[in-house]
């Protein structure tokens, strides 16, 4: 059943990014191509399947809400392509494709990233079943997540301790900043397009901290203990470029028992809904099990 | 009178703009540091006192806008961070002041750059005197014309065109989304924030964009017979590196001709409006004496 559901949401996802960024009538064709090549790259559309499955979870109809599901996927897109860049992680490869600059330029890869995250909240204005007043508070979940006191702030803090070894407190900071802030966004975001009360959006900003935390933690020790070819990069990679992660700052065993009571927690803040919150229960286990 | 109301409004986005980005509580005190160093590098601030006069012009109170008035400001400042960027124009000044980069590194300018775009969104939301449905029309009209069908799309088009003649339906279109998308936005959002009829907003579409055909064009013409001091570049320096512009594209006699038509036809759009419009009229008669 988790399954299924994660599949369909995807491909409601797919479907919808398939036709978002204009091709026909576009000033630059170039620039469009160099945004699909990223939007259309595949991935596990985390954040947009957590917008849905927070709505689903409050009583909404979560699918209804895929347009805003697709502007967060465009803002997570274009931060890959600009910490791809030689100025930032200079990486040529992501998901065994060339990244974005390595196909298009740096130039234009500057500015597909800028066009999918301007673009994010002209396809958030286009949430038509929303009132308005909801639809704002959505742009401002997402804006305040993704600017310098979320998303880039954090990105700004990794690119200021390159080749450092950093504490536990900045390590945490930081992911909660980079990636954390996001999915914060994801789900609070889909709670309030489908009108949650106030309780409710409490309730399932503890699960998306926790899910974060949980996320980043396994994502770490996923680089020692996983399988190369599964998550695209060689195992150990992070112990051999001086990367402080969740495992080196502690050991395996610390990082294994820190992930679990994440996941803990993420399930226990759940305690007020039905079954509605399977999917939601589900996933945040999944990612102590999962291999990539 | 025109210079009085100028100032007036310049200083009110300077101070607003002063205090717009975290400090304290910041995640990145450098990240700060880079967004402040560019947003508050002095310009005209044509943009921001655009937006409140043309809320004046509708017998809105302009000045109560100036958080959506300083959002577009930070969303032109971006642009000008990423277009000095070496993957782009490779700019070491710009106003007489080290480029972004050049202070703060490649990465942090783009950062930067992401950060100021973002928070631009955060800060149109909180633009309280204002009902939620005209905010989000806001958000719309910055969204849609800074991102692939403007601003972005332009200078894509500039990119690509680069070392390039270009014919003259390129040249206007790439204008016109790389320059005068922005002024449109800033025109159109102090009408709809001060509650403009739809009469209104579209006599001030036609004014915005032959404001910013002026603009580009008397722009082009400083380039030939300005003084290299007061436009700070060389005169002359578009002909030499075979950048077409009206002028190389016509002659001078004729962009002379072309932009006091495109004023005269901006003047025409406001007879509709009192002299509620007067600093509308003298800003786009003040394009073609300027010398800088």
């Amino acid at each position: 059943m988790f399954k299924t559901y994660w599949n369909e949401k995807l491909q409601l996802v797919e479907a919808e990014l398939a036709q978002i960024i204009p091709q026909k009538s576009a000033l630059s064709s170039t620039l469009c191509e160099a945004m699909n090549y990223s939007l259309m790259a595949g991935g596990k559309r985390l954040r947009p399947v957590l917008l849905i499955a927070a709505a689903d979870a409050v009583g909404g109809e979560g699918d209804s809400f895929v347009k805003s599901a697709c502007a967060i996927e465009m803002i997570h897109t274009y931060s890959l392509i600009h910490d791809d860049l030689p100025a930032m992680d200079n990486d040529d490869y992501r998901r065994g494709k060339l990244t974005n600059h390595k196909v298009y330029g740096d130039g234009m890869a500057v500015l597909a990233g800028d066009a999918l995250l301007t673009m994010a909240f002209e396809v958030l204005c286009s949430q038509k079943n929303v009132n308005a007043e909801n639809r704002l508070r959505v742009v401002r979940e997402m804006s305040f997540s993704a600017g310098p006191n979320g998303m880039v702030g954090g990105q700004a803090i990794d690119l200021l301790s390159e080749n450092k070894r950093i504490d536990m407190k900045t390590l945490k900071q930081m992911h909660e900043a980079k990636t954390g802030a996001l999915f914060c966004a994801a789900i609070r975001s889909g709670a309030i397009l489908a009108n949650a009360t106030d309780r409710e959006v409490d309730a399932l900003t503890i699960y998306a901290e926790k899910f974060g935390l949980a996320f980043q933690i396994t994502d770490d020790i996923l680089d020692v203990i996983g399988s190369a070819e599964k998550i695209g990069k060689p195992v150990g990679s992070d112990e051999r470029n001086h990367k402080s992660t969740y495992v080196t700052l502690t050991s395996l065993a610390e990082a294994k028992k820190m992930a679990a009571e994440a996941v803990e927690d993420a399930l226990h803040s759940l305690d007020i809904f039905g079954s509605q919150a399977d999917f939601l229960r589900s996933i945040v286990q999944y990612l102590e099990s999962r291999d990539k």
